[in-house]
């Protein structure tokens, strides 16, 4: 199997350091095999038992769009009214926390927990393993997105049965991530939220422990 | 920012194709400077609201990873009784499904549910964000890896509390993956479950979707 030059491993490195969350999107088209190539990354993901429990659905219908945007809408207002300090509650309103309608693609991941029924090897211990593993094809996409120049953008603040109602998801299919993907305006030097004060960057060594929790470790 | 070439999306990808869940290790220990660029690229994931909930409990205690490696040995025994079909069960029987006591590291990665209370920017309306969060720093971690011929292998046959308990995790902190690491004996051209029968990789066609669950999109 390949094994990596320096030059490689810098190449993964840059593209962590330099993803983004994208919410500033170009009206560009994505050319289809790009398309393909993201999704191709996501589908090579590691998953509990093989289990590849992760579906696609993407989303170009603006009514659909229009929909899931009244969806944001209304659940992001609620977060706004929920915050108690008056200076970070201007803070978040002034912020753009999505690209429902401007980016030309919405792609939904969706988590089919049906799929291998009854015996899935690894999960029955860590049920929630099926959800882990969407979730790594989903870094996946997001980075093979930034290697090809595409932003990804993820919108948490939505009513997540609306939406699994709009997309006509199953019973025992659920909805882990719904992505605004597009050519974004730009990829910032920072993390938007780092960038406008709302929250810095922990310190890793803060983070890393040896053998039990709170038991500080020297990288 | 960084624009990439395409001799650095194609690292990307083979990086990505040639990634394994690995359970035979070497016992060569990890340079601590790969220990370090590993976690870095983990903490560069994205997080709901920059939460960055994770930590990394760096496991080496010999004592401690015998006691993790009973409470896989009860569970997996507990997973193969209850296989039903004889030839599956004498399959699953014959894999190596950890590497827990042969790896020179093994890592928790845990997410801190408290972080942040009480407003995470976007997690209210999905209050799973932070777990997936940290499943997209656990992505990172073995991509960035594999680049440095390094293997993961995430065990999920355990018993959680357990090993929440042996960890000193305090509540509110949760266990989201056990992992082993270390260089292996090798990174096989196929998932292990594909190359032994067990299940082979779905047609990515018959998994994405347009606008609707169940509506083919012809890629």
């Amino acid at each position: 199997m390949d094994s990596f030059s320096d030059a490689d491993r810098d190449a993964l490195y840059r593209i962590m350091r330099t993803r983004r969350d994208i919410r500033h999107f170009l009206p560009t088209p994505l050319p289809p095999d790009v398309v393909r190539r993201i999704l191709e990354m996501a589908h090579a993901a590691p998953s509990v038992g093989f289990m590849q429990p992760w579906n696609f659905v993407l989303i170009t219908s603006l009514t659909l769009r229009q929909q899931i945007k009244a969806s944001f809408e209304t659940r992001n207002a609620h977060e706004a009214a929920s915050i108690a300090d008056p200076a970070r509650q201007a803070l978040y309103t002034s912020l753009k926390l999505e690209g429902i309608l401007e980016a030309p693609l919405n792609i939904a991941v969706t988590c089919d927990r049906r799929r291998d029924a009854p015996f899935v090897l690894g999960r029955a211990p860590m049920p929630d393993t099926d959800l882990f593993s969407t979730c790594l094809a989903i870094q996946n996409l997001w980075l093979a997105a930034r290697a090809e120049g595409v932003g990804v953008g993820w919108v948490s603040i939505l009513d997540k049965k609306a939406v699994e109602t709009l997309l006509e998801m199953p019973p025992g299919v659920q909805l882990v991530a719904y992505l605004c993907v597009g050519y974004p305006t730009e990829f910032r030097p920072q993390p938007l939220l780092q960038e406008v004060g709302w929250k810095n960057r922990l310190p890793l060594d803060d983070l890393v422990y040896h053998d039990r929790w709170g038991e500080r470790y020297a990288l």
